[in-house]
């Protein structure tokens, strides 16, 4: 059998994880890297982190566990994968199964043939049309070398303030990363919240808690000019003529495929702009394969293409790319439920599955949702909040989304969302389940249990409940309903909504009934720190027969709003 | 409709629980909870974290986590459910509906019928038969008594030598408890190994831990007579002989369901000796309901019942009971799938689904396992070490139990773990799972996933793994295979086995293929600190012809005996 030669464009996540599979499964095979950058298996994801000097050691983004940097030696030597660096490939000759390479050291061109072709070009970061992107401070936080750029700056201590436009998740952590760096961080995005993965409600939860960090954050507006003097920034200026002191800019407002090569190739491209691949990472030309940030893959729940660039999915196809090059296609790559999460000062923040701005958008009608607010250890042991939010499919009871933000392990409860998720288990089955408990992990009764056991008792219909979204609309629109608080009063001096809310202690309620509305149809929102209290109110008040009794779920805790207090 | 009458046996997890849930059911329920002991509603599974100091406000056990008692006070006022604590149950009269009080205070009698009884009475430490039992520093940790007695000790620091009878759960809290306490813990367990939840190599990796902490832990031993002085513990004498002096003990060799009381009524006991319940948490008398560490439930994989005394399932098996006596039997609870989980010094240990052990005693063989070690984050996030033990279903792939040790984030592992198995998903599912990732909370390729990858190559024959177990016979026996430590000299210099392995950088491998055995069937064993540069290593070796070639699962990392160095 003649040898095979497999050869990898792009040697960052996914192609350094398709290269090594590949070696491991084929030990005769002749497989090469080509990669445009002088670094190779970059550990990308830990940029933000470098940045920020949550490590000093750049080697450690480049370096095994052990210590050894991964550039083209070590590939040579332990994997005898040869590795071509600062070397492009500007085309790729699919008749003859040849790429075309220029090496960018030498300026020299060169063909390399393949048997197999696995392209993990991965993406670049979208530049919006402004005025001064190529001023002196403005960059992205991409790249080695915008790393190292950003980390200089960190060293010199020279710039006193940033702005990063855009709020997504590189966004967020450059905004920590800077942030804790000493600078004067805003970050500006032109939708109304930050995070585009999370509803609305937890978005704001966390972007207070980046404003309580002292960054600003400004969103529903754009930026419309970066403002330089003599070639170096000094200001954003945004779509509201507001001008932004800022000597550093940092673009994160998203990356687009590197599909280009690919389409030159005349590969199908989908309509999203990434590489076409089929379960087996294959693309429309059955010897070329395709993996990471390039490509489009399916969204398994509603089966729709998306672009995923997340790097634990990026090694993930690289695998089964990389072993079905080395063979034949026998491993699949299904697709994603978009998980994602990210730390953020205190803050820890993620989401599995839809999100109830998804759902709707797709124009579901048949989902329900509810938001908790609770803690993910008991308070002896120091336990933290979590706030989350559960969408589920009516009719089968599955868990369709799950978002959790807060101080909490969040990380625990998004990684138990997703495995609920991808075994399409029911809230009823969440209700129950059997999870590790001892207190220095999780209260008796875990978070995530409590959220179904409230999505259970809201579908029962025992539970009714309002968001604090619909609360505050209503309340902005000048209606007054009957709030009560049912916390104690020592509670309600330290912190309070204010918005004409009765304190009724739930213990005292009983003896209070009296301070209650006489119409029994009046409209009453309870609440208290996080609605426990708050739902015990509503049942009683319905068991006297007030007709018209919610519960704003998650409580104080869950209000994305001012508060009095 | 009459007023139903609702009596709950037992006031602490199940029965409180049980006790609320009905209530949020049924305002109108006349509730009535019957408890022994003076406190309710205790946060038993925190009795250790108080013991060690880890907390010193007493209360916390007690309170809401707004800091309110959870007395009978508390309990009249918030939920209207009455509590009489200190109260006995003599008996059931099954035919009036009817219980016979004993006032503990008053020693007076008295008679309370019901319309539905939930009976949570909970279980007691097993006191094996051994001379010495009655004297003065002999204690268990079931009770706020217990807790408040070993608590005095800590503060006084009079004991310098504690004996801890049995290395469960309890038992391991607790001598992590008094470790942290300045006192020198001797931990005893009967059996082989120390928490019986585990397989033996990783219950040995804890043990090392806890040894390295400076506590002795002796395993395959039992105590049998406890010594005084005066009436005052001095010493435990081990069976063969030894004498450690001690100055208390602490009896933790598991518990028993307190099911006398359902037992002397007619109610039906089953052959473990707990109370028999259906799905719906009833007795065989369908008024009489049973929840917490009084019933047998059933294990989900093997149909079996099993005592499963866990204080998140007596929460929901109380809330399941709760309903439905309240109710109708609208709500099930299925059972366990016996998920464990504790920390013990800088160690968290926990296991779902089944071990090896109880596979081979159930017959099993049409099952596959896998050892993995590998870090919990990337190394410049601090990442620490997760070994962990995979078996599977080689019939359907489906995991059938997980088991992780280390001081990186069991948690997460075993929360995923946990809802895999309650999913049936498959490695193949597992392999290419959405997992929340971001630098701070686990590599690019989860832990999970990873052991999901090494279990997929092993049922591909791609990876011939050997547990360090069987290495280590082998070793004992005299066999001498060709080990082959694959890492850096430097690594070799700091940590190495010592059995008479030879090293071989992976990097280095291809060139010194002469220094291998000519024979080309001659057994060779290859291991790194986590074997992925082993595996490599084995690879290499098979493409050269070399045909018993083994990897030892999860290297140096999960190697839990005698090191050289």
């Amino acid at each position: 059998m003649a040898t095979r030669k497999i050869v990898i464009v792009g040697g960052s996540a996914a192609g350094a994880k398709a290269a090594a599979r590949a070696r491991r499964l084929d030990q005769q095979a002749e497989i090469t890297i080509i990669q445009k950058d002088p670094d190779l298996s970059m550990a990308a994801c830990g940029y933000p982190y470098y940045v920020g000097g949550v490590f000093n050691d750049r080697n450690l983004l480049l370096a095994t566990p052990t210590g050894v940097t991964r550039n083209a030696g070590f590939f040579h030597k332990t994997k005898r994968i040869t590795a071509l660096v600062e070397t492009e490939v500007t085309a790729i000759d699919r008749q003859k199964k040849a790429l075309i390479l220029h090496d960018l050291k030498t300026d020299a061109t060169s063909e390399l043939t393949y048997d197999k072709l696995i392209l993990c070009t991965g993406a670049r970061t979208n530049r919006p049309p402004l005025p001064g992107l190529e001023l002196d401070g403005v960059t992205t936080l991409l790249s080695m070398q915008d790393t190292d750029y950003l980390r200089t700056i960190r060293d010199a201590q020279q710039v006193k303030e940033a702005v990063i436009i855009g709020g997504g998740l590189i966004g967020v952590e450059t905004c920590e990363a800077l942030q804790l760096s000493g600078i004067q961080v805003t970050m500006v995005e032109f939708q109304d919240q930050i995070l585009p993965f999370l509803d609305w409600e937890l978005a704001k939860l966390t972007e207070n808690h980046i404003a309580g960090k002292g960054a600003q954050v400004i969103t529903g507006q754009g930026v419309q000019e970066l403002r330089g003097t003599d070639g170096k920034l000094v200001a954003a200026i945004l779509q509201d003529g507001r001008k932004i002191p800022c000597q550093l800019a940092v673009l994160a407002v998203g990356v687009r495929p590197n599909s280009e090569l690919a389409g030159a190739a005349g590969l199908a491209i989908g309509s999203i702009g990434g590489i076409l691949i089929n379960e087996y990472m294959q693309t429309s030309d059955p010897d070329i394969y395709a993996a990471g940030d390039c490509v489009e893959i399916r969204n398994l729940q509603t089966g729709r293409n998306v672009l995923a660039p997340m790097g634990d999915l990026a090694n993930l196809q690289g695998r089964v790319a990389g072993e079905n090059a080395a063979s034949e296609n026998r491993a699949a790559f299904p697709g994603t439920i978009q998980t994602g999460i990210c730390k953020v000062f205190d803050f820890n923040v993620g989401a599995s599955g839809l999100s109830e701005k998804t759902a709707k958008a797709m124009g579901m009608t048949d989902y329900e949702t509810v938001i908790n607010a609770g803690s993910d250890k008991p308070g002896f042991m120091g336990g933290k909040l979590l706030v989350s939010k559960m969408l589920i499919d009516i009719a089968d009871k599955t868990i369709l989304g799950y978002q959790c933000v807060g101080p909490g392990d969040v990380s625990r409860q998004l990684a138990m969302a997703a495995m609920a998720i991808q075994g399409k288990l029911s809230i009823d089955a969440v209700a129950n389940a059997d999870l590790p408990y001892a207190p220095p992990f999780s209260p008796a009764i875990d978070h995530f249990i409590a959220t179904a056991h409230i999505m259970q008792n809201k579908l029962a219909g025992r539970f009714k409940g309002i968001s604090s979204m619909k609360v505050w609309q209503k309340y902005q629109a000048g209606e007054r309903p009957f709030f009560i608080d049912g916390r104690g009063p020592d509670e309600y001096e330290q912190l309070r909504l204010g918005i004409g809310e009765k304190l009724i202690p739930l213990g005292a309620l009983r003896e209070r009934l009296g301070e209650l509305p006489e119409d029994r149809n009046q409209e009453i929102i309870c609440f208290c720190k996080i609605s426990l209290r708050g739902y015990e109110t509503a049942l009683i008040l319905t068991a006297h027969g007030y007709t018209n009794v919610r519960v704003m779920e998650g409580g104080i805790m869950a209000w994305p709003f001012a508060r009095e207090k």
